[in-house]
């Protein structure tokens, strides 16, 4: 992603208990604190949720997650409800309300003296928002990206969408240095998901993706591509793909808020399967656009 | 720990690209940029030092540890070696040349549109560094404290001394909701080590504590204690203490650089060994204290 503006001219949404009234400023004007929990614990969550012409897609489901998210760290937010009204004035603000674009929302349990337990009375959380041109990301969807696999070293509790990203950095990172474009994380013999995207297999005709659990986050993609599935009669089994099945997969995709779905057609330097984008993948892919471009037309 | 002054008055050590010279300046003018790698992914390290009477303890140490974290992270700091001359400035602009003080320092990747690769080429890291004094732990180190056991969600890259604490932050904040003052890990059945200590038990004079390896970190005081048993001729075993061993030890205790060494005397609501601090922790007590001395007078 890309910013729609200069990050000088860009308009954001900032709230802390510096400045509790909260409100719409220049990006260079964001103080964060050096004590925000932040910063210093990465003790908060994150959400990406993309607009289309204006209009969000899936932002109920964001919020869902995000509850999820805020109960299991015990921050308490109970002006969530302002999001959704926040995130479509930044579209607004920025100019973006004829594009794809991204909006990026994080919280911090805020501001306050260096110590682990949670401050006691709490303290006004951080909220954090920017909106962002989406890049298309035409040319991976369509020919595919290579991938890697990598050891999962998380902590294991990935369904909480937390803001402790270095070991998805360093296994993309990774990927990059290997000439790919995502690093797919192995448990235990099982494949999770990416560092930022749910993987998909498919093998004679089945579509596999791993269980929800608290080793994977909860996908929204994921969860519209499992109901294209169901809509499109594709059979659909949520169980581990194994690492040991990997090779033998005749196609592997990815899905995710800003990728959307993305064929996987190199994975540790092999071609999976033909090695080009395979067919359940290609028909999910157009099933998953018109939906897209339905709601941009506003059905 | 607490501010030595108040935190308008405070000064702190801050270098960022939005500040590329770096600066002594006041808490309050510290300004972390929203895209700062720290903030959205805790792709950063931290290190604490202690300091009695101007004089720090370790540093050497705590640096090497830092360029372990630096190395396996892939964050380039050739300037790391500036870090305790800024220290030792902000002991004595802080007015902490008399008293027991830590160092809290702060290292990130640096600011960068948010993108998880590392940023090419590499940004200025961002550098923050705050000096407070330590608040007396006397009363923990005399009496003993109680602690509680919890999975061990982390990461398995617990060597590293990385920002994001937030399932040490949910331990630690789950031990204060049931009166105890610290959490400790149990990973598979072995005990790690605590939110922020390195745990050792005692059984049958023998001194017990988790090798050194990716699911702890290798503690400054913990190796110190270690040396102080070497020359108590006390026995150590750097070897796993199963959590089925826990109940029949006879001591516990954790180390820590904000603690140095404080027994275990309430372990999940039950009595550890007598109940009260044991003889060999408070013989490493004395022994430690004895080290902390003759470096306050120079020795």
């Amino acid at each position: 992603m890309s910013n729609g503006k200069k990050a000088d001219s860009q308009t954001v949404y900032f709230r802390s208990a510096d400045f509790p009234s909260g409100g719409f400023l220049p990006k260079n004007q964001v103080r964060i604190a050096p004590n925000d929990r932040g910063f210093m614990f990465a003790d908060g969550l994150y959400e990406v949720v993309r607009s289309y012409g204006g209009r969000f897609f899936g932002f109920a489901e964001h919020l869902a997650r995000l509850r999820h998210s805020l109960a299991e760290v015990g921050i308490d937010f109970p002006e969530i409800g302002e999001l959704p009204g926040i995130a479509q004035e930044l579209v607004r603000r920025n100019g973006l309300e004829t594009v794809a674009a991204v909006t990026y929302i994080q919280l911090t349990r805020g501001l306050c003296e260096r110590r682990y337990p949670f401050p006691t009375p709490p303290v006004v959380p951080t909220l954090y928002i920017e909106v962002n041109r989406l890049l298309s990301a035409a040319a991976e969807a369509e020919q595919g990206i290579a991938a890697i696999t990598v050891p999962d070293i998380r902590w294991s509790r990935c369904d909480i969408k937390w803001l402790g990203l270095l070991p998805n950095v360093l296994a993309r990172q990774r990927a990059v240095a290997q000439g790919a474009n995502e690093a797919i994380f192995v448990r235990d013999g099982v494949v999770t998901e990416g560092t930022h995207t749910n993987v998909f297999g498919v093998k004679a005709g089945v579509v596999l993706t791993h269980p929800r659990d608290h080793h994977i986050l909860a996908g929204i993609t994921r969860a519209q591509v499992i109901q294209l599935c169901r809509a499109l009669r594709l059979p659909v089994e949520e169980r581990p793909i194994l690492q040991a099945e990997l090779a033998g997969l005749d196609e592997l995709f990815l899905t995710s808020t800003t990728g959307e779905i993305t064929p996987v057609v190199v994975l540790d330097s092999k071609p999976v399967g033909r090695g080009r984008p395979g067919s359940l993948t290609q028909q999910l892919q157009r099933a998953f656009r018109g939906l897209i471009s339905s709601l941009s037309q506003g059905d």
